[in-house]
């Protein structure tokens, strides 16, 4: 029997870079894996955060053979598969799998809406089992803010019945902790991860396996840190001063933001680029979003310093 | 300077034939494509009814290839070719322009939510640039039903100032007729289409170019009619019987139930096939809405005889 340890802890939602035309810069990406992996932080590459549905398959396949040649520990990965097209879903998933990841974060095809649990386990099953591979292991990725298609728990129970080994957990960034709880209170052996580290204490406390968050790209130490010392006395200040930085890039459109934080970091103005749909921050949101940063004497030690 | 008369008319998304494996079948599509045609209908085949987004490009590539090869008209074709990522929507709009269809439409990316004008103008802008054909027409694609991701009057007005060759028309989906005419009323050359046959009377009244409606799938000859004869004194009647038609079919969920009504008609019980996510109609569902058609004396003439 195959064996593979479930994923926990602090994984971030990797910010993509973009070159000058545009197209993915897969070495700039692997130097942040190896950075982000030092601050303890997991590869959710290809996530919402990532841009991952601005990249085409073809794109992420070839970002995911830079990463591994770039010796990026295959086991941390968590690669962002789900499609709106099950051939699209299949491809990426397949691959990701081929390469060692220790898990895949699966969207569920997010284009037609009002869709059934019966449409959507049909939907999961057919990629599953075109897959075919006993070394898969999906996190299901809610989100109804951004897909508009939600994960109910009726559709997890179904899917833990007929792929308890390939099945192992989920993602909720759904917004809702009552959810979430209910998750983990539903299904002990599931892997749940909290959408971001807004709700990591109290998703440690009810038994969860982490968060998966997009500020993680830029503060993992420190929601590492959470993770790890949950337990301990200054917890809820420790989550205090997280929900506080959160707090402060949710102010403006996380996507740019990030990158805006990541280009100023490392010095790499580069960064700052994202593909259409987005837009890249205005100049006053660039220089109000620094002064705030330097204001708490924000800083990402190691960043960029090459040779990671 | 290349010349590109703007397409009018009725259109239908066709809806797509799967094979057993969930392949899709370019034959059985041509020969549907054929008798649409047959009656007066444009083929806007990779829209939402058409279950597009369940394709991938690939997929998409090669049907086009099929419907050509099969001696489908390519000027009377509106490849829906919008996808989330610009690669994918470049490499499928090329290819549809390099057959020398007569339109592409083109949904907005639509996974990320929320996005301005600026940053949606410039995903329009990157797949026209990177097409870089003249011979390219784009009709934009306005569903936020569906798509989350509605095209505003201030963004088609930037993107007619700036691309007045190639942004040509719009099909309206949003389900608003004063949105409708106020996009028929702000810019006159544009080609304007109803997203379904119950505003058809009004559109062309206002000036529109016609309609891209699901259930010309089945009642195109109808429609057509109406959009002939819409300064007849029996418009308001014809429209009448066509929003009967209409509103039997939306008592059920529309692909399944367009597929359901083709399957029946060509004696081919292939075409109720759909692809996850979506569901086929449960079987009271399938006998209610049979049962429903044959009150209404309905039939669909010539189709699946062969031969056309």
């Amino acid at each position: 029997m195959f064996e593979h340890k479930k994923m926990s802890g602090v994984l971030a939602p990797v910010v993509t870079p973009f070159k000058h035309d545009l197209t993915p810069d897969g070495l700039a990406l692997a130097k942040q894996c190896h950075w982000l992996l030092s601050q303890n932080c997991g590869l959710a590459v290809f996530g919402t955060n990532s841009e991952a549905n601005s990249l085409s398959v073809e794109e992420k396949i070839q970002l995911l053979d830079v990463l591994i040649d770039g010796g990026v520990d295959a086991s941390r990965m968590m690669p962002g598969t789900g499609a709106c097209a099950i051939p699209d879903a299949v491809c990426l998933t397949a691959h990701a799998v081929s390469l060692g990841c220790g898990g895949v974060l699966m969207l569920p095809p997010f284009y037609y809406k009002g869709l059934s649990d019966e449409g959507l386990f049909r939907s999961y099953s057919e990629v599953i089992q075109r897959v075919g591979d006993v070394r898969l292991r999906i996190y299901l990725y809610h989100i109804p803010p951004v897909s508009q298609v939600p994960i109910t728990l009726n559709l997890i129970e179904r899917l833990l019945k007929e792929y308890p080994d390939t099945v192992v957990g989920i993602k909720d960034s759904g917004g809702d902790w009552e959810n979430t709880k209910s998750m983990i209170e539903c299904f002990p052996d599931f892997a749940v991860f909290a959408g971001n580290e807004t709700a990591l204490l109290k998703t440690m406390e009810a038994g969860g396996a982490g968060c998966i968050s997009a500020t993680a790209n830029i503060n993992a130490a420190e929601i590492y840190d959470l993770y790890v010392n949950w337990r301990a006395p200054e917890a809820q200040d420790r989550q205090q001063a997280l929900n506080g930085l959160r707090g402060l890039m949710e102010k403006y459109p996380m996507i740019p933001a990030l990158k805006q934080v990541v280009a100023h970091f490392t010095g790499d103005e580069a960064w700052v680029r994202v593909r259409p749909p987005l837009i890249e921050l205005s100049e006053q949101q660039r220089e109000d979003l620094l002064a705030a940063l330097a204001a708490r004497n924000f800083s990402m030690p190691g960043l960029g310093q090459g040779g990671v």
